[in-house]
């Protein structure tokens, strides 16, 4: 195989399989060169995907050292995608009445989840986190595409606990967007005692829901290391959680006008 | 930038946007290079990728001519992938009480799923379809991949309506795996009247649930051109819909063994 199929390959293999450690002797045995020539492409696949901001891979020497690649926006790129977003939201047929967004086309957007993802990948990429945890239902295509990006497992707490999940622990919480008590439940087989979470969810008013997630891993002593949200509103100001990161933010909906006040969050990294 | 390095990033970009075209001149302009050069550079790329079996690049001719890279997993690797769905599949620690498998932690292993997911993008290639569709929950990380690797929009069918989706369609169903009547509802806006679906789901016994999502589908006068299910149990034998393809199937599961009968379709492809 020639040098420059060798470097596309290892591009290709690597980024396929983010966050996933891989040996030298691995592409030294599957394109049969010797070690230094791999070392060789992998420090030009290196500053080449550093040069065209779109991924970073990462080495590490010694008796387990191996190669990693690690998913990458720039700052330009991410704010793009960030005002594409809020293009997007800005329609105003999405409108619907009670002040609600139709939002489900675009949170099943697979390929534009996937770069969201990319975004939200890089700023939690050193979290420490042992999983991605999610709420059904809007906010699982982002959250899978974050899982695959950072490798971890996903965790989805239901709504309802079923038979299928086996035992599972529930609370109930206050939902201010549907104005009402709702329910989660997760799995107690789905997650480790005293590990750490990473939460991904689709929108946050005055973040019940994500307080819900907390409070339900609270009882497994998991801490939580990140928060990512899509869409979080303006409204209210003071939100039920401390920390977390909204990708865009939603003004008010004007009733009459249907303008739709949407825009990036410019602090985001 | 050197051509392998161009060799490179052309795959890299490509495989990032699986079923995206694009055209000659945006490499040319992304690389300051000449259509030649290019043009040499797509069928490297090409040789390349299916050489290796990890993909198909075609190129279309003409005044809209263009580039697109297609998802593909060889024979081999695919019953690689099944064996091991099936090995994991087979831990007698999945059994549930009522002979239900726990199974939430595959079907949202993002990773695994993602390359699940390539079988079916595989298969269903020329299907045609304008949609993918599914219904909540664990068959929505799957989906979400085909969606991605076929660049098709996601449409999610609900178990109960909510004031986000707007107005929505709604049928009961019955649910063998349940043993109990149960709704699904779909946002009227997610659909156009007269397109085409391809449904992917996690799990099917008789088939009540892809059943239904047909029967809601076809009050929209969308066909279905292709059902894709990770997992079809034997029983009952005979099914409610007439075509699908299983991934794996699941046989008796043994009450005192423990023991998980599992094994590929071989007749996939």
């Amino acid at each position: 195989m020639k040098r420059s199929e060798r470097l596309s390959a290892i591009v290709k293999i690597l980024s396929d399989s983010p966050n996933q450690a891989y040996s030298l002797r691995y592409f030294c045995q599957l394109f049969d060169a010797a070690k230094s020539s791999i070392s060789e492409d992998l420090q030009a696949a290196k500053q080449l995907l550093a040069k065209l901001e779109i991924g970073i891979i990462e080495t590490t020497s010694g008796a387990g050292g191996g190669v990693r690649f690690m998913p990458y926006i720039s700052n330009t790129d991410c704010l793009n995608l960030q005002n594409h977003l809020c293009e997007q939201l800005k329609d105003p047929i999405r409108h619907l009445a009670g002040g609600f967004l139709y939002t489900s086309d675009i949170m099943f957007d697979a390929s534009l989840m996937k770069k969201v993802a990319c975004a939200f990948a890089r700023k939690f990429q050193n979290s420490g986190a042992d999983y991605v945890v999610t709420i059904e239902t809007k906010g699982i295509a982002v959250a899978t595409m974050v899982s695959d990006l950072l490798h971890l497992p996903l965790v989805v707490i239901r709504r309802e606990s079923r038979i299928s999940e086996g035992s599972t622990i529930s609370i109930n919480y206050f939902s201010g967007s549907s104005d009402r008590v709702q329910k989660m439940s997760i799995a107690k087989r789905a997650v480790v005692p005293g590990s750490k979470a990473l939460i991904i969810d689709d929108f946050m008013r005055a973040g019940g829901s994500v307080k819900g997630i907390s409070d339900i891993l609270t009882e497994f002593d998991i801490k939580i290391v990140g928060t990512g949200i899509i869409i979080v509103t303006n409204e209210p100001e003071r939100k039920t959680i401390p920390e977390y990161y909204a990708f865009v933010y939603l003004g008010n909906i004007d009733e009459n006008s249907k303008e739709i006040n949407v825009f990036p969050n410019i602090h985001f990294f």
